[in-house]
């Protein structure tokens, strides 16, 4: 999902230089390729602890849990890399193909609906406040016949929110702090790092990279992306990511049924991680509820950032089939309900509006009409890194590929491509540390930057 | 805050009958006074645990701080004695003045703004993906500008959020599980259900009608509504809300100095909510860092809402001060911004922009007179019950009004009013046991409905 996420404009960097590590950076020195570059400010979203002596302190220890979070996590670490190249080559033209942020037009179709709808808001008959936390109704039916006709999954079953990474958050809230969770490795890091701030984890290990109590589901070339799930050890909670973020790597029928039974077998609760559905090319399911038995195991997180460029409009969903139970019978829905009634009071009324146009047949098709230029971004630099004779994957279902530098060192590889190039990249051992020796490039980019880009890659590794 | 929260559009309820306790509600046949009243719909935001004998049940454990939560709290409570009445009288023409939600359209200079905004991001120049999750700079200057000018609150302090109610939970996940609590005696139930969800509580105690493990500071008429601070013991957070909610009443200077002194000797943090701020009358501070040395022990969270007619919107702020720190020197507001880009990703940006429009010259003013509207309703409200020989509280400065009922059960009056009038108001004890015996008017409202609903008010009690 969000890469921008930590990259994005400085918090507390901007008026207190010695309240902050030296990274600030005065973006405005970043120049255009051929379309303009958004500007990138820097953020440094965990910071080490400096003990300012002579300032008034509260008597309110720092949550443990939040303190165990790394500080040179991925991406605050790949932003200070980048503000360091741009000190060093202020006149770089620095193409992201590291960030998995959308950057083309959100169809017509839809904006029109969200401006109709802001405009309705100064009308008697318009005006709406509080709406369901859960989301609209005519929303919800949508969702429903759009994505689970046919499924069981009926439109109670669907929670909108704003944004799939709020509602990963959401749900680690619902099971707390006492549970055990497995994530696949590599994966997106809000699964870890909720589970950390959660208190679900122990410390963070240097010398293995993982935090005690996670089990790393490790996903390489070798196992085809996809975990020996006889090695992995039950846990309460599985976050699985198909198509996956980083890797690209889209799981078949035969292994979600695979891991849907894993799951029943222990009885544990798949968190399915579906953002990247629409970008499937392949034959394989594109919700976890296409698998038999699904229903009593699994919940599914998805969201319209990725297909309508909702990044910034805040738009997601997720699905708890009220079959799925905990222990003492009780439903996992009825527990997400309070937590959603009382954390959140839904999304904007807009951006529900302009989800609901996105599931028109226009909607729908101009939404296909942006994966598909996407989709065309993932093609040329697959077949960049295939001419130049490296191993790639992913790319087919998914926005993003996963190129292999066999036996080097992801952040070397990282600084290399950003020294030479002025690409920035993503090093895959920042998903953990199955990622080692992998880069994820991001297909999402106008064009011609991608195009730039490719030529780049060339002339470096040619 | 919000109150519709729990009363919105059903959740599990619909679909399948044996899922739910039985408070479906059919709302059409909720009947429009003299301008279109908004259908509600129930939902049940806790539930028993009900053992499905024969159905699949994961190995999962429930969360057992969710399952502390009060099965009979205020907002569902309030919903199914609602939904039991309409049963009851199905062509009553219900008023709420329970729901603490707005219903005047916004200012049309606000929503032209985001209806712009949305049209801009179909254009490549106006497009925009991940912003900040801090919030945009320019809405965050102008929070700076226009609330805390000559404060010594800077633009990087403020985090613009999706609202107050959201930045709550998100300030419980900062302080964890191991902290202590204070909230006013009554107060927005945000506050205790949130803490207890995060663990901070021990269970309900039905004798006195309060969780273990948090200091409940009574507000009463006696008290001025101002907690006896001699009589508290010291925790580590102090929720304080003024303007208040429920109560109305609004502190003055020298009583927010005095909960500044007791916060800065106890080493508390004060979660300081005044998202009423605006409606405030009398010459009290509209901001808790008008008291020196605020900026050391307190937060301050805000809101459109309830100015703007937000509800639906989505769109708050909340002040961290650099010179908040934890115990060990490290700065809360950094382990907050920790938490907003783990768990969050900013504020719609469509409604980011109607927040900006709202500080223009010509969008406060806007503000202003619907907020002028909802303080004449309250001022209606308020003379209705002082003609009527009530001792009335709040009002002033705070679009709720707080009727005592000496000596009698608030279920028992809130009863008595729908019963006899069809007017839904909240019970006082659902914010406390403090606010037993009492009566919240809420005086958001059309005028057609408020002017309605003090007839009947007249006709039950003259």
């Amino acid at each position: 999902m969000s890469l921008m996420n930590n990259l994005s404009t400085s918090m507390i960097s901007s008026s207190s230089s010695t309240f902050l590590a030296p990274t600030s950076f005065n973006s405005s020195r970043t120049q255009s390729v051929s379309v303009p570059l958004k500007s990138i400010n820097i953020v440094k979203c965990v910071a080490t602890p400096q003990e300012q002596q002579n300032a008034y302190k509260t008597k309110v220890s720092r949550n443990a849990n939040i303190a165990k979070l790394q500080a040179g996590y991925l991406f605050p670490e790949v932003a200070r890399r980048r503000a360091a190249h741009l000190l060093k080559y202020p006149n770089a033209q620095v193409i992201s193909l590291g960030i998995g942020d959308t950057t083309e037009p959100i169809p017509d179709v839809i904006t029109s609906a969200m401006a109709k709808r802001s405009h309705a808001l100064s009308t008697l008959e318009g005006y709406s406040g509080y709406g369901a936390e859960q989301g609209e109704k005519a929303l919800r039916a949508a969702l429903a016949s759009t994505f689970y006709r046919n499924l069981g999954i009926e439109d109670d079953d669907i929670f909108v929110s704003d944004g799939a990474k709020c509602d990963i958050s959401r749900l680690q809230v619902v099971f707390g702090s006492n549970v055990t969770m497995a994530v696949q490795d590599p994966s997106y890091p809000a699964y870890v790092d909720s589970s950390v701030i959660m208190g679900q984890t122990g410390q963070f290990q240097k010398d293995v990279e993982k935090y005690g109590n996670i089990e790393y589901m490790r996903c390489t070339p070798e196992n085809g992306f996809f975990p020996d799930l006889s090695k992995v050890a039950r846990t309460d909670i599985i976050f699985f990511c198909s198509p996956n973020n980083p890797t690209g790597a889209a799981a078949t029928r035969e292994q979600l049924t695979r891991l849907v039974k894993f799951a029943k077998d222990n009885g544990s609760i798949i968190v399915y991680d579906s953002a990247y559905a629409m970008y499937m090319s392949d034959d394989n399911p594109r919700s976890i509820f296409e698998i038999p038995g699904a229903k009593e195991v699994a919940i599914e997180t998805a969201s319209f950032s990725k297909y309508a460029g909702f990044t910034g409009v805040r738009l997601g969903w997720t699905v708890i089939p009220k079959q799925l139970l905990f222990s003492d019978g009780f439903p996992v829905a009825k527990d997400f309900n309070r937590i959603v009634c009382t954390c959140f009071n839904g999304a904007s009324n807009i951006a529900q509006a302009g989800g609901l146009a996105c599931l028109s047949s226009e909607g729908l098709e101009a939404m296909q009409e942006v994966i598909g230029f996407y989709k065309e971004n993932t093609k040329i630099i697959v077949e960049t890194f295939n001419s130049l004779g490296f191993k790639v994957y992913g790319g087919k279902n998914a926005p993003y590929v996963w190129v292999h530098f066999p036996g080097r060192s992801s952040w070397d590889v990282f600084s290399e491509i950003l020294e030479k190039t002025h690409i920035v990249t993503t090093p895959g051992s920042g998903f953990g540390p199955g990622g080692e020796g992998f880069i994820r490039v991001s297909a999402f980019g106008h064009r011609e930057n991608v195009l730039e880009a490719c030529r780049r890659f060339k002339q470096l590794y040619n």
